[in-house]
């Protein structure tokens, strides 16, 4: 089966007032679970579809229980709508159940808007996504990562070492994400590139499902059209929990997102 | 008037099932607003109050409007309580209007853990306390921070540059926070440490004041007592907006939290 576009994983067929069925997609999945940033990014197209800005510039989604691929409700309240930036809540719910909360703040991103300083990143990647390894569907671990044939994911071999069972022990994964087709990232597609990595405690120590507490995504620019660099990055394994923190640069080498996120890991 | 201790400026009465009345302090303010930081660990204490868990682990609060200090009502929402983790939403509303929402996961941090790996987080600062300037309540706008009068905020000479007029451009501000009268820090209060420095973007250009329109904080640990180590660093500034984010070590040197911030900024 051919790669689904991400607007079409993410697309909402309206079902009421500020409410929407969406179709969780059965191959946007890590063993079988979805990706967060993906539905975190279907939530921001949800709030750009109820507010009055058309982009989310920050959200941050707590996850109460996943989803199951399939049919799920969207629901969406504007909670302010001001002159340069208004508020949602939004929610997905799967047979009555509230899986995942989010707060959305949305505005509208200037395209001519250049950087005005930017020396707070951390540094990209060097490697070029020609000399990157793409992530195979199938983990060191044997977990299948079915979205792994749906993007494509490369890490630089700088970062590759989790893929040979040497982790360099920095906490650290840099390559390059590209979507289905060659589609543009926008601002929904750049939330889910905040959560589209492999968690970086891979390049520490290899372990199964690392389960996304709450993740908040920043998206800053209108990317250029390519693929984007990322890197995700450790912060602290502590209490059997993670945090972890992630940049994306677009293909002129711009930072255009980041994002933090708390997840559950079997270490500490 | 000596200094107001957090747990009073943070304190609950009940009003109603998960409801409460709470006095938001005219101290705890720059130019008259409240710290957006001590608002959210106040809803914090509010998810702590309401929830099954005792700990907020992951905080992240939009700001539709800033409330004014007085009294104003806060209200929690148990969206899911777990085994080891629930969330909850809380609002804090003044005169009808909702001001902050905010989502929270709260859970039991174990005052045993340890990290088990902690290589992630950016260096602290050296400079010791007595070695750092406290920062007093005009600041070097001539703008009223009466909130420095009452917590004991201390900038290492490094990064001072912004207080002699000559920031370093780095984007970078180190030093120490203590509460008053020497409260411990707690998961409440550390939820107000990684919003309590100045604007990173001082070390860049003073500017007048930067609204936060987005804070997530992360609290890994339960603190030592005494002053915490504070980095609060700019990433991007850019179309009015810039993205902070903040680590906080406890006096035994141990990360215990992070956070996040977008904010509006008049540069870019």
């Amino acid at each position: 089966m051919p790669p689904v576009a991400f607007s079409d994983v993410t697309a909402l067929t309206p079902d009421g007032p500020a409410r929407f069925t969406v179709d969780v997609h059965p191959e946007w999945t890590i063993a079988g679970k979805p990706n967060g940033g993906y539905l975190t990014g279907l939530l921001g197209r949800a709030a750009a579809a109820v507010g009055p800005h058309e982009h989310p510039i920050a959200a941050s989604a707590h996850f109460l229980r996943s989803p199951e691929p399939g049919p799920a409700v969207v629901s969406a309240e504007l909670l302010r709508g001001g002159r340069s930036a208004s508020q949602l809540r939004v929610q997905l719910r799967q047979d009555d159940q509230l899986c995942i909360e989010a707060l959305v703040t949305t505005s509208v991103l200037d395209p001519a808007a250049k950087p005005y300083w930017a020396d707070g990143a951390p540094a990209a990647g060097t490697a070029s996504l020609e000399d990157s390894i793409r992530l195979p569907s199938l983990n060191p671990l044997g977990v299948k990562v079915a979205i792994m044939d749906q993007v494509d994911l490369r890490i630089e071999p700088d970062s590759f070492g989790f893929g040979r069972g040497e982790p360099s022990g920095r906490g650290e994964l840099r390559g390059w994400l590209a979507l289905p087709h060659g589609e543009a990232f926008d601002p929904f597609s750049l939330i889910y590139a905040v959560d589209a990595f492999p968690p970086a405690t891979f390049d520490i120590e290899l372990t199964g499902w690392v389960p996304t507490l709450e993740l908040t995504a920043y998206v800053r620019a209108i990317p250029a059209p390519g693929p984007v660099r990322v890197l995700q990055k450790a912060q602290l394994i502590e209490g059997q929990r993670v945090d972890e923190a992630c940049w994306v640069w677009d293909s002129t080498g711009r930072l255009v997102a980041s994002g933090t996120q708390l997840a559950g890991i079997r270490l500490g």
